[in-house]
């Protein structure tokens, strides 16, 4: 193979000159998407931790820090390594068991390292980790607050828990951790469930506090409410991840507005030789099979100029776009952008992102926390 | 981050040694697939021509290759670029446009390069681009024959095309090629079904070959009929891909025995706070959402040694395993091998694969032939 330098791309290229399908974040609004967010967290006074789930790069993590996050959350070991090289201070907001306990404690020493856990197995393997490495690491117990996902939903066990780190030095019991996924976008229901889930956090820290075990960090929230998270009584802080890029599942639980979208994938027109549909090449494998959140018929994405032109279905390297919704008649050749359903997803499929401005391409970065870094076999 | 040769594995070391989740391909199986396959195409005179989307990776390709097929198929050619370095006869099944022919043209001379398409466009493109690299490159007209994804389906259109490409040099008219993806499990169906695509392809070399244009190759064929292959009139190369692995799909529609499903998640479960199940470290991100072929409520991908136990919901790192339909409880730490819906799409989601023999880790490999090989913007 030719060196990648052949193919390199000069600052303000324009689309055309992207092999596609290619991951493109307008800058503009990404900026915008990083600056509002740390301006509602220090309207409130919560600590912004953003989950770095959605972008995965260091480049966009630094950004965000710069603007005045306290800190990351990251979901595995080895997305705490890659961004300990811009951050010092980390959430794992994941239970780590196994051999991610070895990877967790070769970060570096420098690093404020938390980890969210519900279970004694995980406080005992975290403990006998931290103490063979002799490093302290704080704890997050994990509150089930409806999700029914991970996190204990009986405050005598929550306590059981803080009390199991706190007497298990060189684990530092620091305060819990829920993530509400399960609260939706009607808002109705979302004034109900804000209400009751504020009611479980205070019955939950009230119990901790007469225990003597008072959190000092209350960390929660969760994107279709993201912008209500001060009305949760006693959070603390809070670790949005969707929020740099958002997409089409966030725009329609009204998380944002369509133009808030920063992230859409470049595909070309492959072909058209089907009537009614155009084929392009961007299918399961670029922009992965998310469902809108149990609308059927809403497709894998949509057209950025086009919101009407749906793709309807795919293959792992073909999107079918639907035209019979619409008089446009795309050639082989043409350039779309399609608004993916979920970008998280997005992200981790590719490797290199590009930020355009306008139709231009002004840079690349590389999603450099993709991936599980995992080693070879060698002998 | 401390290098990855603090991490590595080493062979014979046992599955805990893995941090999860991980992709583990057993090479009984594996080996057992490959010898099948290659067996079946000498059995019936068909020209094998495996498509490396499945597993991404020179080293099953040379496998393959090693076994008597006899080149490649490819759906990028970022892809046709990393298998050039073990296969000299590649074809990309993907009409290329764009700057996508740049990389195309910059492939090895020596490799005999065919491209398959449907449009006029795609064959002015490709034409010019072959004369300015002084590169003579053969193509295969794509004929729809009723999954109406790409390809002409009427003759006359594929006359056309295949008259445009003689008249094209350096392109060479080659043959035809389909895809009959349409063609599902039920046999009563299928037998109605490969008759009618056996006539319909009959019909079309017929019509070429009264216009001069009688195709040497005709390539195609699919995974739910893959061994009634030769039950297709006038085929002469098949393009399998899933059998090197095979999946719950695979197994679901008949083309392969569960016992060969060669490729697993390994995962650790991390949470059993929530009664009624257990939360594995393998989600979206790493089993993909692929459904069963519409079959609701048969999960994300089931346990391989408790087939009865599905991943029942997911979130992008937690696969919430369902336990109302076992005794079975899993403790938090332990070890659980998931066969996946879609492992094409698996793959897809790792840069590295382990190789085990029973239950210990043999080897592993890169998926080399994943990501896009994205250029950066530099000035």
């Amino acid at each position: 193979m030719l060196s990648m330098t052949f193919f390199a791309i000069a600052p303000g290229a324009g689309l055309p000159g992207l092999e596609t399908p290619a991951a493109l974040v307008d800058l503009d609004r990404l900026e915008r998407n990083i600056a509002r967010m740390a301006s509602y967290a220090r309207t409130h006074s919560l600590a912004l931790r953003p989950h770095i789930k959605t972008h995965k790069a260091t480049t966009i993590a630094a950004s965000q820090l710069a603007h005045g996050a306290t800190g990351l959350t990251c979901a595995t070991p080895a997305e705490a390594g890659v961004m300990s090289a811009v951050c010092d201070d980390i959430l794992l907001a994941y239970p780590a068991v196994g051999p991610k306990l070895a990877r967790l404690m070769a970060l570096p020493r420098a690093l404020s390292l938390t980890v969210a856990l519900d279970s004694a197995k995980a406080v005992d393997d975290l403990a006998r980790a931290a103490r063979a490495a002799d490093r302290p690491v704080r704890v997050f117990v994990e509150l089930d607050v409806g999700m029914h996902r991970v996190g204990v939903s009986a405050w005598d066990e929550a306590i059981a828990l803080a009390r199991r780190v706190r007497d298990s030095a060189p684990l530092e019991y620091a305060g819990i951790a829920f993530y509400p996924g399960h609260i939706r976008t009607d808002l109705d229901s979302q004034d109900a469930a804000l209400a009751a889930l504020g009611a479980a956090i205070k019955s939950a820290t009230d119990a901790l506090g007469r225990a003597g075990l008072a959190p000092k960090v209350v960390s929660g929230g969760s994107t279709p409410t993201v912008w209500r998270t001060h009305e949760i009584g006693g959070i603390t802080e809070m670790r949005p991840g969707t929020y740099v890029y958002n997409d089409r599942g966030t725009a329609e639980i009204g998380a944002c507005a369509p133009e808030d979208c920063a992230l859409t994938v470049l595909a070309t027109v492959v072909s058209t030789s089907v009537p009614g549909q155009a084929v392009i090449d961007a299918g399961a494998k670029a922009l992965g099979r998310e469902p809108m959140r149990g609308v059927e018929g809403e497709g894998w994405g949509a057209l950025l100029d086009r919101p009407e032109i749906l793709v309807t279905r795919m293959s792992e390297e073909h999107g079918i776009l639907d035209l019979s919704r619409s008089d446009w008649r795309p050639s082989v050749g043409e350039l779309v952008r399609v608004v993916p359903n979920h970008v998280c997803i997005v992200v981790h499929l590719n490797d290199v992102v590009y930020g355009v401005r306008g139709e231009r391409v002004e840079k690349s970065w590389r999603v450099d926390a993709r991936g599980r870094s995992q080693p070879m076999v060698t002998s």
